[in-house]
């Protein structure tokens, strides 16, 4: 019997992929339309299908399955499915049920905490849950870092870009360090000296969600696959058949929630591209959180913020809110491009942004690897924000250590991807333009096509049947180079 | 050990729920929200929770527990529940899962060909799958009813009304023939002799959102427990910590969709008004669909229709749209109390309404226990309505045979659900003005709350803590007594 192991292997990961699907769309419903009293009974009902899911993939028969499958006769994206299964599975067999019920309990309960503690400024409160968090997270570490002959950290941050190291991480970052302080400041003199006209509003949300929306054609997202509604923190959830972004509308801000929305679409259309005829099988996921944000930020930087687009953009915000003043063509491409030193990661521009990273970076490390401990963050939170921003955040954890939420349950290890998709947007931009000549005059003129077949070929279409130096290298023609960035901020902003 | 069994049996039907309020979103989500290219991976995963639900319901070990448990020392409501979970468990594990999963798959085939068949008035097309679907349903209900001893179509009624049978039905709905024709003619006879003036829209549908939005909130309706969204067949669902009801809009047509929202409202009442302490369990479910029906059609005709909460509706109207000749009092109160024979089941009002029942239930009946064959349908059809109504559908399948959605995924044994309804509203409805004698001066002041903690106290807080019988001989003094069904449209409409 041909592939008959491989072939059951296939049935339960499409089984698991379907409860994944029905977990996907009530999660993305808690953040968009769920009404207060149905959260109790919501997070229960994912909870549940949570456990399920960790038994199905941890059922003990998936081992000798695995093994039994990789002496089967399989062709190269069968191999590369069944080595993610191997991984999906490797990494899930690891950690005790009783830890992943007890990570999700006391991360459920920090997050929960965070919503009003953040606004009160109550980092002692946040700190005791915090601290449970960090113990739980440091055990799963420890385990994960057993297994896999890694150091703790290392192993968390495999989670999100597998193969990446904090070696590697320290290699990159410490390039950075070298010339982007000199740069942010360089880019700040050099913007101070011209003065900004700030739109006048109100905008009203009703237009800027059409206006999202034809934005959203134009940038070759799928409405019958997919769908734009309103959250409080914007993201793209889903499942690849159907795929759902959101935003958050200021009708003072317009241009703050449209590139919120050009940001989710790269998120999407990575989402809406995937390989649909392994759809349901680990290999059609897209590759890493890295690369999908590589995605998103190819489209809201790269390509979003980029003067051809800008002025492709303008005349459709004029045709909707009128002119004035700020839609001047050099001011509105000068206020898309400016840069400016501030407290809050998801507010930052491209050149600064790497800044809040590294930070978290570092600091998570050291609590992940016991080198320092919860009470320790708000002042080296402080000291590094000093040493990079020029900012203090003394006193101000709202506005410092506990601006983000993805600490809150444990995801110790997803900052990094940030910077790194920054890095491969800047890498793939370069090598789609070397690719298509004409890149800026279509992009001028509005037509896509030629730059989304590209990423298509490149990217999308990939899903996890390479490996994430393979697929860049297979793009680009070499492994990460984070030299593109820096060339990239360098051109657009020197 | 105390309750042992019992207890273990809660947990399992605990998870249930859960899994549940997983298929309600996912559902809801499905007729609201989600774009077309979601529809077969949707369809996918909800099979595949559908499947594990009937594992989990039908597992050897419940029928063990079950009987254990009914030794144990449970108070009332305990024993009700465990009633209500045999009956669960006796409902479901009759039926092979090979049966399941092909009822499944013929019901969504035939549903799916209906959509566009319909307006296509495609009777043969529909024809080839509805005899698929008849063939498994009788399947069905042969195992159903050698388990329950009961005739075949009779143990269908019973899952969706237990304890109702075909003997009752047709001492209730022969009643209804020996006046029901007479009295229908003799109202139209009556209107026919006053003209009425139409309103004229359009009424945007913006503004009839918020007016929707008002009456619910005038009806009660937890909005921290709740949304009111559109989609094409309006229903009420979600789950009852998070009750999700729809409506339609029609620009032309201000009153269908204010009274489909004001009829959804009592169903979604119902839901939020479940026994709180007990959610998760069977009790803690709906009576049964008559009773769910029995409550909307409350809400909908015996109050929503009366003059008094008419007078009270209309200025709340005018507020929104403007005056016009049509908002008279007396025309806008003969509008919404008026009777016309008509095709479509969904547009008739209370006084026709039994008519379109009554003939679907002896159609369904005999294609069940295999009188008639699916061919047999359109003709009878024809003749029923005729009789009933003095129309003719011959050659109009469109209009006739094929204008619901029931028979499409074998759901024979619902249509009665309805005439049940409204004749459980109209006893209920008059229990209540006994017991409140202010009622009808309450109403025209807005004041709902006398009668809304009445339905509390006597439906709604219940469950399915008593059988359906003694429910209404608690509420009202009698069992079910079509009596009061009849009184009230001759009081209204003679
Ligand atoms: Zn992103
Ligand atoms: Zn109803």
């Amino acid at each position: 019997m041909e592939k008959q192991n491989y072939n059951h292997l296939t049935r339960t990961f499409q089984r698991l992929s379907r409860f994944g699907h029905l977990s996907a769309i009530a999660g993305w419903d808690m953040f968009t339309y769920m009404p207060p009293k149905g959260s109790a009974a919501r997070g229960e009902a994912l909870a549940e299908l949570s456990v399920l899911q960790h038994q199905i993939l941890t059922d003990k028969k998936i081992a000798t399955l695995l093994q039994a499958a990789a002496q089967e006769d399989l062709n190269d994206v069968e191999r590369a499915n069944l080595r993610e299964m191997t991984r999906r599975y490797q990494e899930a067999v690891l950690l005790p049920e009783s830890l992943v019920e007890e990570k999700s309990l006391v991360g459920t309960r920090c997050e929960h905490g965070w919503r009003t503690q953040r606004p009160a400024n109550d980092w002692q409160g946040f700190a005791t849950n915090l601290k449970e968090v960090v113990r739980v997270s440091r055990e799963e570490a420890r385990l994960r870092a057993e297994a896999k002959g890694k150091s703790r950290y290392d192993a968390l941050l495999d989670l999100y870009e597998p193969g990446m190291t904090s070696a590697k991480l320290d290699v990159l970052f410490g390039d950075l360090r070298t010339w982007l302080p000199d740069l942010l400041q360089k880019v700040v003199a050099k913007q101070s000296q011209r003065s900004m006209i700030t739109p006048v509003g109100p905008f009203a949300t009703g237009t800027q969600r059409e206006l999202g929306l034809e934005i959203m054609q134009l940038l070759g997202f799928d409405f019958d696959g997919g769908r734009l509604d309103v959250s409080a923190h914007p993201f793209c959830g889903g499942v690849p058949e159907d795929v759902r972004i959101t935003t958050r509308y200021d009708e003072n801000d317009l241009v703050s929630s449209l590139f919120g929305v050009i940001h989710e679409t790269g998120h999407a259309r990575y989402e809406q591209n995937l390989p649909r005829e392994w759809l349901g099988q680990p290999v059609a996921h897209a590759r890493s959180t890295a690369i999908h944000e590589s995605q998103s930020l190819f489209f809201e930087m790269q390509l979003g913020r980029s003067t051809a687009f800008l002025r492709l953009l303008l005349p459709k915000i004029i045709a909707r809110f009128g002119a004035q003043p700020a839609f001047d063509v050099q001011n509105f491409v000068a206020l898309n491009q400016r840069v400016e030193r501030g407290y809050i990661r998801v507010d930052a521009d491209e050149v600064s942004y790497p800044a809040h990273v590294v930070l978290r970076y570092e600091i998570e490390r050291a609590l992940i690897e016991g080198d320092i401990e919860v009470e320790d963050i708000p002042a080296l939170w402080d000291e590094k924000m000093q040493h990079w921003l020029g900012l203090s955040t003394k006193d101000n954890y709202r506005n410092g250590c506990m601006q983000d939420i993805h600490w809150t349950d444990g995801a110790f290890g997803y900052f990094p991807s940030y910077t790194l998709g920054a890095m491969y947007a800047a890498q793939l931009f370069n090598a789609a333009k070397r690719a298509l000549p004409q890149l800026e005059s279509d992009v001028a003129e509005g037509n896509f096509t030629p730059l989304f077949d590209w990423l298509s070929q490149n990217i999308w279409q990939h899903g996890s049947r390479f490996t994430t130096s393979q697929l860049i290298a297979n793009a680009t023609g070499e492994d990460l180079n984070p030299l593109y960035f820096r060339k990239h901020l360098e051109a657009r902003y020197l």
